[in-house]
């Protein structure tokens, strides 16, 4: 069923929207109240596209969450159970965000300028709120904002070839997950090497809106024999490589272990973070249930709206939270969060799907 | 430029959405991460209509904040400037809420049921964030959390003849901005006389999921002579009506001051809020902008994606934030937030719209 999006302020624009509109974006996702495109040519188009050249992806969505002040590090560290004592000021760290129950909260990215200024690179909940929230309440000294910054990505396998020729060699020894300032037009941002696909690449953090524009016309023009193309997380490399997407496989209502974050949690019962007692619980006992990747039997499925209830025999073990046909592996991927009790690879479950009931396996890893 | 909105589970869907796509909706935005439709016929055909006759609306993007223990009084009256002392019980009271430096966080109306236990019915933004960080922080003894309801708006001139079909002739005694918990099919739901548009109805807060398309149902078949259609916010009516949009109209940047909402302000220096001092200072200086109705000249425009800059000669003294183009008054009606120094009605400014610049006049008040 096929719906328009009726524009207004309050979906904001980002400062690539006239690139992307240019190149003829089909479709949109709202993030963070903000668009996010979701189609350029066809999902499956690409698909191809992304694992075989490269793409230029507005993801300004990911909106910072800055925190600056003398109580900046000991905020940042209350929000998370990872461990950030050995952080280093180039690195990038996934840090799952809970509340005081244990609930996730977001899933972002942190990045150090230094010990009384962090960024927060958000997925899709109004996580500045939570953080100034907490701040005002503890009475800390710190500001909490959103400054500036939308991020831009470069994904696919030619991502270091275009990089290169708008930012130089260095973009080679930016290490996975590590990120450098690096200049461009007389500005510099901070580019990471990390993204929302398992095709490499780099997100930038352009500084200023007014940069949006001439960065992406840029690595349109560094790039036109690289085939690059406008592009954006693509539904089905992400389910393909397990990249989670909090509000679709994850909600407050899960705990990191759940999530399969546990390796994240190295701070757990060390570090003064929000919600520690919930978590100590949890790693004593473990958790309930745990984030899986399924196949889908048969046909191509449509892409899910809903949660779609999972089965062993009459009793409900779980539910399918994202699915999508995959040209690929030639099944329908998906990602669901299953019952500790039913959890062994390989299962037979039954899903109900709006196209009716199919036959799920419970796969041992994800796909690539 | 049309686009088309990409569903998943992380834009919500909502108990009546079966109702809603059955009903045919041609367009959707996203508020609170969930689907709030926006056009029906179209919105000009939705807009004669709801004037006219009577219209059942999916708002339950207006999800509700739940503040429940014994600290909920006090930390519902942290929250706002608004005296919340001698709030009845059956009262709805519009609330201001603001940060620490007096930015507004969201516009909602808030419920009592009682002093433990409060129902905050939001605008666009995570407030249960801001709240229960808050609470977290302060270290407050309470639950802040979102409750399984979902509200229904009936709205139009006819609202008072459908509700008593269905919920007797007690909806007459509802007085404006009061609610009264009603029967319907073996549960109860409050029933307030409320409504984000200016011709008169109820919003009922259905608790309860599965009593959504029920209820629904009900008032469809109730309301076939009244000439009943689904209907949702609409974007003419309410800028003539002056309902402002939170993230369209106001952000975080904007103080009540500044939003036309010191009426509501009547615990400033007296009352324990959050912001209080920031809130003095504006008190005493009076605010640098105000929101204004503005007449925008010649043709019809289409509506405003992003905020519109206005100009007194060469000097800018504001912006456009919403615009559309009013059948009845034949005239664009916009809302803009325009200088202290410039807000003098029947000013002569001029706009630059994406159709070009426009002669644009501060009128005297909204249209109705």
């Amino acid at each position: 069923m096929t719906h328009y999006v009726s524009h207004s302020r309050r979906l904001r624009a980002t400062p690539f929207t006239p690139g992307v509109e240019a190149a003829g974006v089909k479709a949109y996702t709202v993030y963070n109240r903000m668009l996010l495109p979701t189609v350029f040519e066809d999902v499956e188009y690409d698909y191809h596209h992304l694992k075989q050249h490269v793409q230029v992806w507005d993801v300004s969505v990911e909106r910072q969450v800055e925190l600056a002040g003398p109580d900046a590090a000991r905020l940042m560290q209350m929000l998370t159970p990872r461990d950030l004592g050995r952080m280093q000021e180039d690195q990038c760290y996934y840090v799952p965000i809970i509340n005081e129950a244990g609930g996730m909260l977001n899933d972002p990215v942190a990045i150090k300028h230094d010990a009384d200024r962090w960024w927060i690179s958000i997925a899709d909940s109004d996580l500045r709120l939570w953080v100034r929230g907490l701040a005002v309440g503890a009475g800390l000294d710190v500001q909490v904002f959103e400054p500036d910054v939308s991020p831009l990505a470069v994904q696919g396998p030619k991502a270091d070839a275009l990089m290169e020729r708008v930012f130089g060699e260095a973009v080679h020894n930016i290490r996975f997950f590590r990120q450098k300032r690096l200049g461009f037009g007389g500005t510099s941002f901070i580019v990471a090497r990390s993204g929302y696909s398992k095709q490499g690449g780099f997100e930038i953090y352009v500084e200023g809106a007014e940069h949006g524009m001439p960065l992406w016309e840029a690595l349109f023009e560094a790039g036109a024999d690289l085939n690059v193309r406008p592009g954006c997380p693509n539904l089905i490399e992400r389910i393909e490589g397990g990249l989670l997407s909090y509000g679709n496989d994850m909600t407050e209502a899960n705990t990191p272990l759940e999530c399969g974050l546990g390796k994240f949690c190295t701070g757990a019962g060390k570090v003064d973070h929000v919600g520690r007692a919930a978590l100590a619980r949890e790693l004593e006992i473990g958790p309930k249930q745990k984030i899986r990747p399924l196949s889908i039997a048969d046909a191509a499925l449509l892409p899910a709206r809903t949660a779609w209830p999972l089965f062993d025999g009459a009793r409900q073990v779980g539910q399918v939270t994202s699915c999508a046909w995959s040209p690929d592996f030639q099944t329908n991927v998906a990602i669901g969060m299953v019952s500790a009790a039913c959890d062994a690879t390989g299962a037979s479950l039954t899903v109900i799907t709006p196209e009716g009931r199919r036959a799920a396996r419970i796969e041992p890893h994800f796909w690539c």
